[in-house]
């Protein structure tokens, strides 16, 4: 038992936290039990595996919409609370609002579907075969419009699955921003791709030995904050983090031998989630409020640690030295500017998680709109990958040349993952906007970067964001954090800043 | 569903097939947070995963006292069942009638005093340190006693904790066959201490590679026919199997850089679990029938592949040419005899996983009789690591120098686990009984085995123990397979007409 909670000792709130922690620490152990399945389950074991996380996910749902529990929440919600509690509440009751609609049978069918559709999409990205993967797909589109249906959706039905990963985001809201986005994006992208003298990758792309390359992964984990105590790093066929608990925080990630940048950049990445994770108020742990708020403020991190922090040029002043220890033939002759305008090649390439700042965000809205077309029944799933292709071509200028590097590319919709997408482009806006100002309240955070200091930088992200969980909806964190409501200024700033600077051309022009 | 309770669909036959299953699912992702917390838990991870291990452990014991539960085994165990439905009752009745009587609060209680007891051990033991474990020991003893008195017992407290690990057994009823067994081995032990040219294992203590051990570990468990594709070979501070299924088979191991012995034959130690636990009948996965019916049983399949097999001489003419390849140096000058001879060296040692065929059961009635002592509050904790030291005196007439060697050496009671170490000598009694009779009814056993070929043997095992689960009790299924009761002579047999060849003396005199 905490301290901040023997106030309320065996009052109905204590009652609220007992079955809230009942019900979060089954989710930390289905977690694991994701966990164990993209790293270390034996191929066998994947039809026991289905069985275990469909039991787990209907007991979690039946202790969410145990009725008590529901009675408890609506009797709390109507009397005064202080703030945590408040939004304890606040959240217990939308996850519980959500659940209530679903029946057990789908919640179970979805758990084993997801099981399965896993090892399908392994094995159909490994050999390129779409059509091992189709059948699964269908499903889980059957069954998430089922899940549309049941919790119910204003608009179309994908809000309804939207909502789950962003709370109150809504399509309709979304599109506009996007198109304004890629209204100003494909402009810079012209500028860019007319550039006298661009910078080329060659540096990134020698032989790196992948052994060599973890040990870089963990010193600059550890550099910018991950504890090692209270975290991992392990191999997956797609990057990810599981959060236990602030205090066992996983994170997955992939190395090519061909190009540093991929294990690299996946680390920073996936290691700018887990530092929230870590960062959340362990005091609140294993209850609602002491979780990440919405996917878009999660992404916002790993993003942030990604591209404001590790492709910036006092970054690669950090990271040199390192890197000449480990790989002294391959850096021998590079400088930091090397470096740096090698990890800022900007260039239409087919794969999402290693595409540059610029084009990411057409990655996204490639992939909203192809998951938009599915739930709205537009098209069936075996017309996905040309489709893909279609939108690729119109999008990036790219023939994409197999499902692999295409509509196989990415885990999500193995997990049922559909509205998940969008959260990555809120991610990009959110850290842009987040890190303009940290760089006003924190004069010298790039020197800071050159001399391997992050500390500072993770002690504002932890007081603004991380320590606040679940406190704040995602549009008032940021309004508070940052004075202002989500916008894509910030972002096109920042990036027509750093990619004139590279590309030579005045980005004021 | 599968095929063979297609008959029942909706009976309450099914029903009680789906309460199973649910408990039983649960318990296989209790399993793996227990064994991810000895291979891959971050330590800070440790208070969290406590928590996660106490709610399971509390869902489990709901489900399993669930008086719907318990009315559908009363109703069906009054019907006419054909055997495998019989015996899936007789296990659900027995595992319930035992949960009843515990309170919640001690399942939660006993699952979160384990966690920390797990990381206090691992953490006592690396500092030769008894204090630091002492606490918890002292919680858990406390926990199982109060354990053993809701439960209810005949005769004394330690009985009831037998049961748990080998149902049927009495303290009082051991005692007896293990009195009759020291004092067999004891005369033995003094003939081959007597003996004038004893072998010696300097062959197995040169300098090993534990990346070339466990290349060794693979092939061998391959060979043996350990399924890769569903089952894992990891690192932890004590060996140990954990299955979650027949398909998800997990064994770790440790690997001793001085001596090859360590690795190897805790390799085939765990190895022998995992063909156990791989070879239970899928048709009842997640049923009570599906699981292995005792400790005891579990234990002969160990020791079987570990001694009966993995340090016969034949095994070693199986095993010379691989050692050859991967320790050229270590065996430029090694025989089959030398190997064999080595492999078989007696001698009182201080550490009972690595303990001689004829000194292993002394280890187990020394732990036997501490906690024996414990559980009747002879002793307090405090006395335990002086108690050890007498009894290593006047069993093994060692002095133990340290903890680490002493009292600290196994994990089991780190786990609350009291009643579990006499299950060790009756599988050293069920391997030399089973094994007598493979060896009658498989000719030219020895062989194959030198040839590599163990699938008879293991083709036997399933048939006769593996596929069977739990359908029969261990007692009847060692008369049914040996056609004798268990008894202490086919062991000693195997000791006397073995080490009296390695030793140099006449069995029969």
């Amino acid at each position: 038992r905490e301290a901040w909670d023997m106030s309320d000792l065996n009052g109905p709130y204590d009652d609220f936290l007992t079955r809230s922690r009942e019900i979060h620490r089954l989710a930390a152990a289905l977690g694991l039990l994701s966990w164990d399945q993209e790293t270390y389950l034996p191929p066998a074991g994947v039809p026991a595996r289905a069985g275990h996380r469909a039991t787990l996910a209907a007991i979690i749902h039946d202790k969410t919409i145990d009725p008590a529990f529901g009675n408890l929440i609506e009797e709390l919600v109507g009397q005064p609370q202080e703030a945590w509690a408040a939004a304890n509440l606040r959240e217990a009751k939308r996850l519980r609002d959500r659940s209530v609609k679903l029946p057990r049978q789908l919640v179970t069918d979805l758990a084993e579907a997801g099981s399965y559709a896993q090892q399908a999409w392994v094995e159909a990205k490994q050999n390129d075969d779409w059509a091992l993967f189709e059948p699964h797909l269908a499903r889980l589109v059957e069954l998430r419009r089922q899940e549309a249906e049941a919790v119910g959706y204003e608009g179309e039905a994908y809000n309804a699955l939207l909502d789950e990963y962003e709370p109150g985001a809504r399509v309709e809201e979304l599109e506009p921003i996007f198109t304004a986005l890629r209204e100003r994006l494909v402009p810079l992208l012209d500028r860019i791709q007319g550039a006298a003298q661009p910078p080329d990758r060659a540096l990134w792309q020698q032989d790196f030995d992948p052994g060599l390359q973890d040990l870089l992964g963990r010193q600059i984990l550890a550099d910018i904050g991950f504890d090692f105590a209270a975290g991992r790093l392990d191999l997956s066929a797609h990057p990810f983090t599981q959060g236990m608990s602030p205090q066992d925080v996983r994170i997955t990630t992939r190395y090519d031998e061909s190009d540093l940048g991929v294990g690299l950049f996946a680390n920073l990445h996936e290691g700018g989630h887990a530092l929230y994770e870590m960062g959340l108020p362990l005091a609140h742990e294993a209850t609602p409020v002491g979780q990440a708020i919405s996917l878009g403020i999660h992404e916002s991190q790993s993003r942030l640690w990604e591209n404001s922090v590790g492709r910036s040029r006092a970054f690669m002043n950090y990271c040199l030295p390192i890197l000449r220890e480990l790989f002294p033939t391959q850096m021998a002759a590079a400088s930091v500017d090397d470096l740096y305008r090698a990890a800022n090649v900007v260039e239409p390439a087919p794969i999402r998680i290693e595409a540059d700042e610029v084009t990411y965000n057409l990655h996204i809205i490639l992939r909203l709109e192809v998951e938009r077309a599915l739930l709205r029944n537009d098209i069936e799933v075996q017309a996905v990958p040309a489709l893909w292709r279609e939108k690729a071509r119109e999008y990036l200028g790219l023939e994409v040349s197999n499902d692999r590097e295409g509509a196989l590319q990415d885990i999500h919709w193995a997990f049922g993952c559909f509205g998940y997408f969008p959260t990555y482009t809120l991610g990009n806006l959110y850290a842009a906007q987040f890190y303009a100002c940290a760089t006003r309240e924190l004069p010298g955070l790039e020197q800071q970067f050159a001399k391997g200091e992050f500390a500072p930088l993770l002690g504002w992200l932890r007081e603004k964001v991380h320590a606040r969980g679940s406190l704040l909806p995602a549009g008032e964190l940021c309004r508070e954090v940052t004075g202002a409501a989500l916008s894509i200024e910030p972002y096109l700033d920042y990036l027509t800043t750093k990619f004139g600077e590279i590309y030579g051309f005045d980005p004021s022009a």
